[in-house]
């Protein structure tokens, strides 16, 4: 497939050339994760139909469950108004979007004095899918 | 209310002292926006249950709201695994989030060739509500 060249365009990435991304189960709405995309991994994205990170971390490319198994299957695409943020919409393989094993990244609630409590799924252990 | 201590200490501010934060409909589960908060800003968002963000752009305080009336009252908080996302589950006066006059700042589809398509609902017409 030719290269997304209206997209590309009209993204504003940053100083350091990542665009914020986050990805959302297209079937219960549940936000799971945000992260960040470069130009080349986005334009793998659109190609492969999964979605295709950039760690700041490791400072490398990110094919999303390439270790765990849990690839995240793009469904639907939208760009904001200003053009720095992108919401994917996903099938997330496996149930699980987190490294921790929880079903969505944001299973720490806050709440109004400020404490945070547990509430989300656990899906898998990460010590088996990963190694201790 | 007393500062909310274990969040503040929980949040992985970035250099700039900002948090990426992410707007949710509490009802439909729709994402409206990304934009980011400051510590002070988490503080009195926390304090009034009214989405208060940091302006990149103005490099001021943001009371979404304060000039279109289109609050964001705040229904329920979670902080991301590594704590450099917060989410919000909010509920949205006067249904729209965007400036643009839009729902969601999120109206533009992206297609399979990269292509992008407007499919978002306009909820105002921006020239009323902000003065041509």
């Amino acid at each position: 497939m030719p290269v997304p060249n209206d997209l590309l365009d009209a993204v504003q990435f940053d100083d350091d050339g990542l665009v914020a991304t986050i990805a959302q189960d297209h079937d219960t709405g549940d936000v799971l994760m945000m992260a960040y995309m470069t130009a080349e991994t986005l334009k793998e994205t659109l190609e492969t139909g999964r979605m295709v990170y950039w760690s700041r971390s490791r400072q490398a490319v990110w094919r999303k469950g390439e270790t765990s198994g849990n690839v995240q299957r793009v469904q639907a695409a939208h760009l904001d108004c200003d053009g720095d943020v992108l919401l994917f919409q996903v099938e997330q393989v496996g149930d699980a979007a987190c490294h921790t094993g929880h079903r969505s990244c944001f299973y720490r609630r806050v709440e109004r004095d400020g404490s945070l409590v547990h509430d989300g799924t656990k899906v898998f252990d990460p010590d088996e899918v990963y190694g201790a």
